[in-house]
């Protein structure tokens, strides 16, 4: 990847690329609790449909590498604070790519009205994410315990990790990649 | 309520018993997320049609007095974790109804494959279901800054809770009511 990374909204035409990143992220079954054996239309209604917005990492020469998603962490009452996952593509790891995710989801976050991020499950095993998400200002506030069927190492626990958003960064300014990359989360 | 405490699968027969109880509870934002205004058909999905089983706590002579749900908790790899919710009816409260009703969800969660139970959001303020739980085997595994707008007292902390769920208990056997009543918990 030798043009800039830009972050932007997901287009129904970025399908073919982002479901090849899914598949192959969901499938190791050692970050993300959906099944390794989703379906391609299981995995369009998560990342898709159901979230509140997704986002596609990609510079002209590559095309896309990474993918978010943004949405609400609980109805109502919790509505205020929101959950995001990252998934990089294979090729594009160690380059930044979730950190820049990660810093320009707590912009769109702001952007959209929500106060904090959770993410309900890090895997504990996934340390690259966990001491990456650490750095973006995120605290680990609780352990859950075997919560997670690690396919290698059986039952492991999971993090719930919890950052504040202050009101200090613009959207639509793709922060530049700044950390060694990482996947996980939601 | 003279008649003994029996709780059972949820019938559609029941549903405008449990939409009154339901409705009151989330009107009072004071222990769910859910939207306070939420709509009938918006609780029938969340409280019916969403969880993997719904009960009814009843007596002959009383009619349905509380109500509860039972889910994996995440997908796939983090499905052998279950989620409960109860709620008890107004009318029906410091008579032991949450603790049987959640002693009796731990045993269907056993019979259904659960290895764990974990609710994501109890609302710090509301210690008489946190007491509960606590008495019930539950420990607080982590704590969310802010993460429940209360109606009356603004933005307060919810905790993550979580038991461990040992196989020696027999389902289709209601326990006696043994504690004081508490609602919560998602």
């Amino acid at each position: 990847m030798r043009e800039p990374l830009t972050i932007r909204r997901y287009q129904a035409g970025d399908w073919p690329s982002v479901w090849s990143i899914l598949h192959h992220a969901f499938s190791t079954g050692d970050t993300y609790a959906f099944a390794p054996e989703s379906t391609e239309a299981e995995v369009h209604n998560i990342w898709i449909e159901g979230p509140q917005a997704t986002y596609v990492a990609c510079s002209s020469d590559v095309g896309i590498f990474g993918t978010y998603i943004l949405k609400p962490n609980q109805p109502g009452l919790g509505s205020h604070v929101c959950n995001c996952g990252y998934v990089v593509g294979p090729a594009a790891r160690g380059k930044g790519i979730g950190a820049a995710m990660c810093e320009h989801s707590q912009n769109a976050a702001r952007s959209l009205g929500f106060r904090s991020m959770q993410f309900n499950l890090v895997v504990s095993t996934n340390t690259g994410a966990v001491h990456l998400w650490q750095k973006l200002g995120f605290s680990i506030v609780g352990t859950l315990p075997g919560a997670f069927q690690h396919k290698v190492h059986g039952d492991v626990d999971a993090y719930v990790m919890f950052k504040h958003l202050a009101a200090n960064r613009q959207l639509n300014q793709a922060p530049e990649p700044t950390a060694s990359s990482g996947r996980g989360s939601s």
